[in-house]
């Protein structure tokens, strides 16, 4: 069975020496020292790895059950779930007003890798709480959020998000789900909503569902859509619990993976809700808890492939198989171990150079996250806005890719549901599809966020990689080995960039043929710009004689393969981009 | 659930408009005409469709059981097999001495793709045992021959491959198992077999295992590996069968897919085997059974493909979602289907530019298979020797790759278990690992057949792109959209080739640490040169005024797509490969 190993000393570079966090100037970090840090950290990386990843499997083998409208979760999940309760877990970052720990996101984010590498399935029923607690919180009166979020931090109650419909997905403006005024403030809501997550189990007191429905009346499409709080009880004036709300879990669906949380065909049949922001303006709250939602299945994509990496490499440490082609390297044993074939290393460093890049990556996002919502940045939200999408499309597409070449160290083995390899691979599929399929999170890119505030966001970035490029162009261990590379990169995604400007306007087809490329060479700049921050930050520590030496050392090779072997995709996916519209819309559709 | 499509039309393309096979001068060959070919892929279409492809779902949710050493194969799969038996499908290209139907093996291949896709576990009963009986033919004594092959043409006894142990897949000189021999010529076999893919079964009489196992004595490693014939049931002199012999399966492993064939644990104790070939030389004679069967699983890897993208263009073809950027396309219905977005499109070109010019490659191959064996073609043998683990490794890769892309046009609902998609993911899975996992055709293409022979067979591979670059070079239709890009991807691999020469003498390292990415450099340059040959079929049939104009002219809109957007990736692969061992290497064991 694998385990979970929690990747502190990682954590804590990117954290520390990378983003420096414990000197930024956001209200709160200043309590990111690195002895609190740690602390936090370690202690998140035990239950992660000695209480949420022994669980793992028996969630993916066990899955949930619906019987009598009741949904029963695996085994042992209940008490996990009251071990992170108890130790104030799931309200880390939520407003002490509420009763949460009012920690800053980005610590939030890495102890949520570690939850959801030891056990995504588990960590998804206090994941969607935290998302519908983002938009009460944000878009509730205060009635409402008096009334609900107390219970939501500590995750006595659990939330939802309920957006999908048979008929529609991506397309909201379909939505068929209606909520009728009742004259005293609140709605009767009927429908049906599929595909909810957490939409019923047995380890709440109470489910608090948010529902996307339409006020008959109100404008057609996506412009009529209002938000709603539907709990599964009502809540009385005292806080306590009363009447059986209309809203039952009709189904639970077979799925690929992720067995370990249920997955809800949900009937609303007039069930009382209350209304979440203006009425009409409900795709605008829901999108508070989206973009929460896609940064953190970016970093379920991400946690996915870091599990499976590090057993991985105890695989190819343990098994032997073969000699090395440069000579015996375990003369007292029958074979040398996996570890010394070239290409498993090729396949491990590929996992290694892109997982802790990624870690980068999604933790800067986090320090912006935290600008935004703790001094008001409205830079740092206008960038992490646009990078929002890659954080999502690039690290689930690839943390994918990298949980399948994890599994393939394990030859036979790892097609074994025992090994447990598998289930990375089939936990980690849904992360590309879920909180906008990853082809929407390259819509949303090319489509909007590019362009946004006449594409200001997108030269900050720019700026950003130039500036870095610039004040380091006398760093002779950084200039070849990194800013050259990093630079080529910037060069692609401006190119593609200018190529969808000239041809966007008039054919935009031409910009959306390369949406998909677009996003993953994106990604690969902001992972070229994140290792050559790391390699600085390694190299500084080499220089000043501070921190582990071999462990920065590895730091700089890591960074080199990315560099060399993966950052040189940009020009396959530039000129892909460049190819335009013509060869993807060329056939008719009945022709395909 | 999915359906299965025949891609007949497609196969009749590549057969005689572009291989022209009816014209070849390979034995067998002239009765390959169009009607005759025309007559047997429908009908083999029509039961791929219409009987396997009803059990996939089937196969994929009951699975096989064990119950007292006798294992259950799903509802459906007898009288699926019994039909394939009567039609005489089993024995279509074995040797009529035995009762075969002698047809070549490339009308064997095209039927083979329309199986494996309808149903890949069920049409594994009768693939594997297709393997087993060409090892016995090509090795094996008169009196073995006899006795066991005219039932395993007609799979009233079916075959196995027993080579895997629990410590030992890919290097097979730690293998165990041992055969005592008893003097009269026969053998006592001992040990343990595991991922014996249809091991055990209730659809046969018999079941005749080949199982790989060592003389007491003999040379260590694998020089001292002999092939062994273990039947299930011992047979009589008269034909009849006897006594139970002493192989049993001892267990199922439970699978990410292909739940619908059993991969059985096998044990051996003091099972009675005959020899096949001489004693030592055991690999020799697998590895008449592991060529045909890495082909075999390219072609599955394909078949996954073509049956999940049929399935995602139906998908993308019916399912209203959104609107065309360029305007609303469907004024009467709520939303436009999913085809009319361009990244929607882009991932099923991507599909279909790879499955047609895979299917091309695959068949090409079978003729030089064909011409190899019915012509002792040395020539054809060698090349198609040297593309055997491209063909493996690229197509099973992309195949699998593809299944992916299909899934993921379907959203939520291609991670549903009911609808289909993810059991063509989960089944393409095995086809990277099994017959050699894809890290070790990588090895097998660079480290053993690049240099065979001196080099001869990719020089000939290389002067056959020339030779038709340069008798093609006065057409317009093909000069800049295939000429061209193909002229670039052979560069690249012959620079790569030339890497090669130049390192990996000094340091072999330099040379696997580019393995796979030279065989996905190798595996576009063919795919290359398949979509110039289609293309100049195709412009002939146009220019020529026969054939079906619009499927023509589609043909050569997809190979624009493939040279335009898919080729180009062979830069990227030359850049990682020119990169050397350093980036691979460089870090510790202990420091992953």
């Amino acid at each position: 069975m694998p385990i979970y190993t929690p990747p502190l000393k990682d954590m804590e570079f990117i954290l520390h020496d990378m983003l420096k966090i414990h000197e930024a100037s956001t209200p709160g970090y200043d309590e990111l020292d690195v002895d609190f840090t740690s602390a936090i950290l370690e202690e998140a990386g035990k239950i992660a790895r000695d209480v949420m990843a022994p669980l793992n499997a028996v969630g993916d083998s066990e899955g949930c059950t619906l019987d009598n409208g009741i949904v029963r979760t695996p085994k042992g999940f209940q008490e996990a779930f009251d071990l992170l309760r108890a130790g104030g877990w799931t309200g880390l970052d939520c407003d002490p007003e509420y009763g949460g720990q009012g920690m800053p996101y980005v610590l939030a984010a890495a102890v949520g890798e570690m939850q959801a590498g030891a056990n995504m399935s588990l960590n998804m029923y206090p994941g969607l709480t935290h998302g519908a607690y983002s938009a009460i919180h944000a878009h509730g009166t205060d009635e409402l959020k008096q009334k609900f979020l107390p219970k939501m931090v500590t995750c006595e109650w659990t939330g939802t998000m309920n957006l999908t419909e048979p008929h529609c997905g991506t397309d909201l403006g379909l939505l068929r789900t209606k909520a009728e005024p009742q004259g005293d403030g609140s709605y009767k809501l009927t429908g049906q909503k599929i595909f909810i997550s957490a939409g019923e189990h047995d380890m709440a007191d109470n489910i608090i569902h948010l529902v996307l429905a339409k006020i008959p009346g109100g404008p057609e499409g996506v412009k009529g859509i209002s938000l709603f709080i539907v709990p599964k009880f009502l809540v009385n004036e005292d806080g306590s619990l009363g009447a059986r709300n209309g809203v039952v879990c009709g189904n639970l669906e077979e799925k690929m993976g992720i067995h370990g949380n249920s997955t809800c065909v949900m009937n609303f049949d007039g069930a009382e809700g209350y209304l979440v922001g203006e009425a009409h303006k409900g795709l605008r709250a829901m999108f508070t808890m989206m973009n929460e939602a896609r940064v953190g299945v970016g970093l379920q994509g991400l946690s996915q492939a870091q599990a499976a990496y590090t057993n991985a490499v105890e695989y190819a440490r343990d098994r032997l198989q073969g000699r090395a082609v440069t000579g015996t390297q375990n003369p007292d044993g029958p074979a040398d171990p996996l570890i010394v074939h070239p290409d498993i290393r090729r396949a491990l460093m590929d996992q290694k150079a892109f997982i802790e890049a990624g870690r980068a990556f999604l933790l800067w996002g986090a320090t912006m996250i935290d600008a935004h919502h703790r001094s008001d940045d409205k830079a740092a939200n206008g960038l992490v806005s646009l990078l929002t999408p890659v954080m999502k499309g690039f690290l689930t597409d690839k943390g994918f890719e990298s949980t399948v070449q994890a599994q393939q160290i394990f030859g036979g083995h790892g097609y074994i549901e025992e090994q447990g390899m598998s289930q990375f691979v089939r936990d980690a599929r849904i992360t590309m599809i879920y909180e906008g399929a990853n082809g929407v999170q390259a819509l949303d890119l090319v489509g909007r966020k590019l362009a946004s505030d006449g594409g200001k966001h997108v030269m900050a970035f720019f700026d950003l990689v130039k500036s870095f490029i610039k004040d380091n162009a006398e760093n002779e261990a950084l200039k070849a080995d990194f800013l050259e590379p990093l630079k080529a990169a910037s060069k692609d995604l401006q190119a593609a960039s200018m190529f969808f400007m000239q041809h966007g306007m008039k054919d935009p087809n031409a910009a959306l043929a390369g949406s998909t490329d677009f996003l993953h060479l994106f990604g690969h700049t902001c992972l070229g710009l994140m290792w050559a921050q790391m390699a600085k930050a390694a190299q500084e520590g080499l220089d000043a004689g501070t921190g582990d030496a071999k462990f920065l050392q590895n730091k700089l090779v890591t960074g080199r393969y990315y560099m060399q072997r993966l950052l040189p995709e940009t020009g396959l996916r530039l000129a892909r981009i460049t190819s335009g519209a013509t060869p993807v819309m060329a056939l008719a559709a009945e022709d395909f």
